[in-house]
């Protein structure tokens, strides 16, 4: 792969390997997989979620989760991120050598006990043990440690957030050693008023250190709120290709926002992301029929790019990749 | 019906009669539009498009105009408006007696042409003998005229449209005479940067003049479309409820933004619409039964409220409507 030729305004990760595929019944083959990582990748998609690191018996569909880091790492210049949901997912993403880890915990306590089993206090103790496991590793092959805080603007098992108690714990994991925070609508309760409220406040107590934005499309609210975060400064966001995935511990939270999606998005603004659109939709394409059944609410996956579509720099791989 | 008892902050026009049923091939049942206009406008639409005013042989779907014009101005306090192609129609809206006439012309030739047969140059001279009709109507009875300007933002024939034709179309289309003018995304090929720097560009040629959008969700990025128009001062929208719609002459173009998806954004965010989202939805729930095989996309009316939704001012009719 040739380095890419323009600079980054907006950085795309793709997290439907994670988010997408432990929210549907069929374990996806590992080759198609595989196959998946490397042609987005090839698109341009530079940071891709292969796995969630949790035991298989709870999750079934990352039973593979050895195989497809180890091929995700053989892609020059893709960093690899697997979410963790305690120490122990920690371990096993050291011992694998991924670049990042996506560290899991939710604002609300509620959702925290479905999800992780354990209070919030708990998941901020583990998250500060994991800062310490970390330390121990040599630099060069350290993973970097990012904080996630789920139900951010909402849970659908309390109802309301107190924005006060996201920024107070964003601030506490960054205090810990986070490398990277990242603010996340898990079940599609934002909006861009709350958005721009929270990531602005957010913001201000990290100062330089890099925050993401994880939105769902529950509620058709997702590239607004991208949007309004983009307003306040986040220029990252998680996203899953063509619109699938969810949290099958939030009843009715269906769908990240669309990779496709949020790059047209970005892409028609002129925000550079290094992504070459119609290298990418071809991929939804491959991926809708490898999961037959699923639900790809992508709406640029289904109209196709409009005719007065310029991208913001051009395609930025050369053709020869 | 009781007067509302917030200031409208945002007013949200239901247009799915006019754009959405032109654009499905089954023929809604005269009682069944009277239901919906009486049943949404019960919920606290205070403005609705009833029809498109063409040859029924063009549209057969608005072959009944006259009983559903007549019904809707029956319901107390509804505006009741009116698609015009052309000085005939407009001599049809004013003998039907409808409150205000949106009339429809496109800044793109090619699509104008295809829309409504005639060249941009004689949809304005057409659009200022309405005027002078109009004139001619004693004022106490005299429909208002919006200005519509479809293909804004692109042309599924044409592809790029001059940001700079939209803003001479629309000040011409003021200085002809219009109580509103209308910039309408027809092809949903806008994105929010482009929304920002029209609708802020035709704000300020109009000044006081109402200046109303008209998106279509067809790329997905209709409701971020929506947050950058009310960044620049917009303060009225089309849309259709349940999300369903498009353009006949404009192939792709499938879908308004959801008149309910609309109105979560913007009482999500405290924005008052005199909606009742609660009384709404169920109007969506009832309309998809009665146009079955009809794709209503809108994801609020499939996902329902979030638990910490708090309408921007509550109900704003009183239950005993």
């Amino acid at each position: 792969m040739t380095p890419m030729t323009q600079p980054i305004d907006v950085q795309v990760r793709e997290v439907g390997m994670r988010d997408g595929l432990q929210s549907i019944q069929a374990i996806m083959a590992t080759a198609d997989k595989q196959a998946w990582c490397r042609t987005e990748h090839a698109a341009g998609v530079a940071e891709i979620e292969v796995c969630s690191l949790v035991p298989p018996r709870l999750l079934p569909q990352f039973g593979d989760a050895a195989e497809v880091v180890a091929f995700a790492l053989q892609q020059p210049g893709l960093t690899v991120s697997a979410l963790i949901p305690n120490l122990k997912g920690a371990e096993r993403g050291i011992a694998l050598g991924v670049h990042k880890m996506n560290y899991a915990m939710s604002v609300s306590e509620g959702h925290n006990q479905a999800n992780v089993r354990r209070s919030v206090a708990d998941s901020v103790a583990d998250f500060g043990r994991i800062v310490e496991r970390l330390r121990q590793v040599p630099e060069a092959s350290r993973p970097r440690l990012a904080g996630g805080l789920a139900t951010a603007f909402g849970c659908s098992i309390e109802g309301r957030v107190a924005e006060d108690r996201v920024v107070e714990l964003a601030l506490r994991l960054a205090e810990l050693g986070a490398d990277e925070v990242v603010v996340a609508d898990t079940v599609g309760y934002g909006n861009p008023a709350a958005v721009r409220r929270v990531f602005r406040r957010v913001k201000r107590e990290l100062g330089a250190l890099p925050l993401g934005a994880h939105f769902h499309d529950t509620r058709g609210l997702g590239l607004a709120n991208v949007l309004a975060a983009l307003d306040a400064g986040v220029d990252r966001f998680d996203s899953s290709l063509g619109g699938f995935g969810g949290c099958p511990y939030a009843p009715g939270a269906t769908g990240n926002i669309a990779t496709d999606g949020l790059v047209f998005l970005l892409q028609s603004m002129g925000l550079e992301t290094g992504i070459d659109l119609a290298r990418l939709l071809p991929v939804v394409g491959w991926l809708k029929g490898k999961l037959p059944g699923v639900d790809f609410p992508s709406a640029i996956a289904i109209a196709g790019l409009p005719k007065n579509f310029v991208p913001a720099g051009g395609p930025t791989l050369q053709e020869a990749v």
